[in-house]
């Protein structure tokens, strides 16, 4: 288990599948075409199908929740910036990395951020999160 | 349809159930017992199971990219609060409303909110999209 620390990194590795895009089309109500129908991905700005960035975003919370710090988190606030897109079946690495721990209250923040398989950041933002078992 | 203009709001009433929580698990590989686990989530601050939030967000998703201002939406940024609990099987009803429209490009910015069904704000935020089907 990695040390609860500033600096403190964890990453995943994965790509979007289209049952993947399918099923949390139907979580999320977001059955927006881009993300679903071919033909509507070639005629946006992208020239093809793109992965929901809440989808991609839900990374986090896979880390944040198991990996770094773990279970037991509780998310308090997030901001995302989508820098790029992520497309069907491309292989996109997240990472969470510690970048600051409150004193006084188990609250760290944490970069949030992913590249793809180009080195592209595509996804940065930032995450603080209640980790109650924290031991300050 | 509705109007593209400011003031204009977008909302969506919808309960998460286990299954969707297990779903939402294998997309995010999010597995904290705090979502999926009865006795996790009786030993958390919470005394029951909670919903990812990542998963309460995704309801933006669908109502920007459905419904205001719908199909073609491509998120550019996102701030979120994690203000209260959503619990299992509890309804919320999550809303969207146009707060600032650029005149310069096709970009909105929205109020992204959520209550639950005592009228308590559960999540707050705020989007910023890129619309390009909008006509400046």
């Amino acid at each position: 288990m990695t040390t609860i620390s500033v600096g403190a990194k964890a990453s995943i590795k994965k790509a979007f599948s289209s049952d993947e895009l399918e099923a949390f089309a139907k979580l999320s109500k977001d059955f927006n075409p881009i993300h679903l129908d071919e033909e509507a991905g070639k005629n946006s700005i992208f020239k093809q199908r793109v992965v929901h960035g809440a989808l991609v975003n839900s990374l986090f919370s896979g880390l944040l929740g198991c990996e770094l710090p773990g279970e037991g988190t509780i998310f308090i606030e997030q901001t995302i910036k989508f820098k790029a897109p992520v497309f069907l079946d491309q292989e996109i690495e997240a990472f969470v990395e510690i970048t600051n721990i409150r004193e006084d209250k188990p609250v760290i923040t944490l970069r949030t951020y992913a590249l793809n398989d180009e080195g592209t950041i595509v996804i940065d933002g930032v995450a603080i999160i209640l980790f109650p078992g924290l031991k300050s």
